[in-house]
């Protein structure tokens, strides 16, 4: 069914010049979806430029019965930001202020259409730290980030962007402004509203403006790969890791022997520094904002040499290389970086972001990988990633050879086998992509009834005409 | 109206011997409210323990349409766990089991009724921290803390009790148990259900147990009062202070003049450390884990020497005593936590919970002083507390002299204009105690009417026939 003609009226006055896009070639980046599971059907895109805009928008269509699918920077990985015929896509690119910044007092305010590479530029460029860091943080958007609950690299320190935010402005479902922009670290009256809208991947209202959180800019940092004795070192050493450094462990990566071969196959600019091959990897990097002393023993470098010794001699670790220098470090991050890349050369995958307690993560690698092995020999898990959040990017890549088609259809029967054993372990089938429209039927089959009649019970509190990104998140009713 | 009797036996048959009260000398230490503010009335006070007590406690009150009243270790400040002649209390105390302890992944499960010192004991002996840390805690509980997101001394550098939990479990109102005992770092699986009874101080479910993060436990600190040039000079020694160390800042407390003599003149072990008095003092202490180098220039106690020295030049500072033992640590923070119960010495006091951004404290603090002292000459205010957090307790000790009722008939006219300056200022009138009943009607005054719609759309989708905790929190309906 067309929108109404009267109602793209009304918005075309309200949103002024190329602040509605209804030509069909104009639609097409909103449509799409990255990893091409889904395509948009969307015929119009509005594209406000303040939250008074957005409120207008929304009450608009709440009067004309027309559903609403917020979008960010279209990065998402579960097709949250993907527009059904019938939908009006509004998407928060135009607004993109830095409202405005305190660095004494480690805050900054920014519309939510503010890239999130922008927002981590206006910290730098004040001497601080926005933490929140992704793969796609030159296009992402702070709301979508907000709307998604975004993880990334740095959660293991700093938190999920849910930790990130103080404050919220939200257009609701029928149009109204809440602001909850306040910039309190204490603040107990009433319901964590701003909770509800985070991670709601805008089933609830738009999120139009945030209040964050920074910190000190580091000043020091230090970076090593370690070549683990076995998998069940990785948890271990994390664990020594964070005694002996004073918590000052940011990121904890860990990286397989394959992924590590595929790394250095098809990325330009990778290579194995070690001697000889180990199973598994982690990547340990430690910052700390403390001032330097002139005492070089004192620096994080040493710190991390002494852990890396314990290590050692506890049979944590075979070998570790040590990044002598900002190129060494980066480099030793491209190997991480370019695993994930570097899978799309050795045919297709079957993509899992899922998370179990720390303490199972060696116990879920080990038993997901020999099923998926029992199904089908051949197949090549490559498990990598957020390691210290207990975050597994359970990766399987085809074996050689076999058709393309043949290992996607095996897609489904996949999940199931994986996400069982995560539902066992007590885990989580969505770690830090969300829902959107990928997972709703695992959601369905994984929640407890009443957890999915309490999120219905919020749905119907918040936007109970479901207009707000309809078929998201929540499965259809029983 | 007394409770039915049928609904007493059929409860009394579920808790078993000792586990209901109804003989009023056995009430009193759960009607009594400390501060005196209000005096309970109910009939019963049920003593489940375990979790299948609570559920079949709640369904059989729901059934009954009697409404309950939870309630932790009773030392709340706003009468959120008062109840009235038709209630039922029921009280977590006997519900006091450690789960599980992790300590190698640094979580706890704990029971709602565990004592918050007892967590803390458990962490230690685990060589861990759990760093909620407040007055109470010698006999508060975990589910009270977190019901009211609990606050403290540590928040600026782990956060309030919401931060520090994982996973709840809750018995909702109509006596079903959700079981959210989740020990996961993500987990972007729909709405967080979590956040909603954190901070709901008992009015949307009981929470019944919990998963909690730990920490290292500290291996070092450093403690230091700095006289202060002026009260500006407080949340500059704070930035400072922060980017300085590392962020390893974990408490930055305001101390008034005012408040040292009223320390040093009643609290036994109380003196004044530095030779000149000053207008402002700030208790800062640093604290890391990170493992002693054998070189003393790399500790945290030269960390600290070195930025009050830079304070020093700066002008911030006047004058600061280091603690050079644990001992001498002990005494400046009995300064800090003499101050708050000396007060009761000079007279009666109007109390006030508040907070605004930090940026904003200074401006606060000036302001809302020379108000009431228009209106009050001789009055005298003495702001103290988590300044780091922009959370001034702003307590005002009476007039010499004056007339005790007299004093305390102006809390109503005090309230009103600490509040409003507050509001003014984009802060909150009740940092980290709550709304309880206490403040109710000033959430009315001060909340946006759209975010009290949302807030009773929550309570109304939560618990649609106000069963649970009623009359706490929300305002009456206008």
């Amino acid at each position: 069914m067309p929108l109404p003609i009267a109602l793209l009226d009304r918005l075309a006055a309200v949103l002024g010049p190329h602040g509605l896009l209804t030509n069909p070639s104009d639609l097409d980046p909103y449509l799409a979806e990255q990893r091409g599971l889904f395509q948009g059907t969307a015929q119009a895109v509005a594209r406000p430029l303040d939250t008074a805009q957005v409120a207008q928008v929304v009450g608009l269509c709440a009067e004309a019965g027309v559903a609403i699918v917020p979008q960010g920077g279209n990065t998402g990985l579960v097709g949250g930001g993907v527009a059904g015929g019938d939908d009006l896509v509004v998407s928060l690119g135009r607004m993109n202020r830095l409202r405005w910044i305190d660095a004494e007092n480690y805050r900054i305010a920014v519309d939510a259409g503010c890239v999130l590479a922008e927002v981590q530029r206006a910290a730098r460029e004040a001497a601080c730290l926005f933490p929140l860091s992704l793969a796609a943080e030159g296009s992402c958007q702070i709301g979508g980030n907000l709307s998604s609950n975004a993880g990334g690299v740095g959660v293991l320190r700093y938190g999920n962007a849910r930790e990130l935010c103080l404050g919220l402005e939200v257009v609701l479902a029928d149009g109204r402004v809440w602001n909850g922009m306040t910039a309190l670290a204490k603040d107990n009256t009433g319901y964590a509203l701003r909770q509800m809208f985070i991670g709601a991947e805008g089933t609830l209202g738009i999120i139009t403006g945030a209040v964050l959180k920074l910190f000190p800019a580091p000043r020091e940092s230090a970076t090593a790969l370690c070549a683990l004795s076995e998998l069940g070192a990785a948890p271990r050493l994390l664990s020594l890791a964070r005694k002996r450094s004073g918590d000052s462990v940011t990121a904890f990566e860990l990286i397989p022997r394959l992924g590590l071969e595929m790394a250095v196959r098809h990325m330009p600019g990778c290579r194995d520094p070690l001697a000889d091959p180990a199973p598994w990897y982690a990547l340990i990097e430690l910052t700390s904002s403390r001032e330097a002393s002139d005492n070089d023993e004192s620096g994080l470098g040493a710190t991390l040499e002494g852990l890396l010794a314990s290590a050692f001699d506890e049979g944590l670790i075979s070998d570790a290389v040590l990044a002598g220098s900002l190129e060494q470090q980066a480099a030793l991050w491209r190997l991480r970086e370019g695993l994930s890349e570097a899978q799309k050369f050795e045919g297709a995958s079957i993509k899992h972001d899922v998370s179990v307690p720390i303490s199972r993560v060696v116990e879920f690698i080990t038993e997901a990988s020999a099923a998926v092995e029992r199904v089908l020999p051949g197949i090549r898990p490559c498990p990598f990633g957020h390691i210290g959040d207990g975050n597994i990017h359970f990766n399987l890549t085809q074996p050689p050879g076999m058709d393309r088609a043949a290992f996607l259809a095996l897609w489904a029967p996949m999940n199931r086998i994986v996400h069982d054993i995560v539902d066992a372990m007590e885990g989580s089938i969505s770690a830090e992509h969300g829902i959107g429209q990928l997972k709703t039927a695992e959601l369905a089959r994984y929640k407890a009834p009443v957890e999915l009649e309490m999120m219905r019970a919020i749905k119907a509190a918040f936007d109970p005409r479901n207009l707000m990104n309809p078929g998201k998140v929540l499965p259809p009713a029983p």
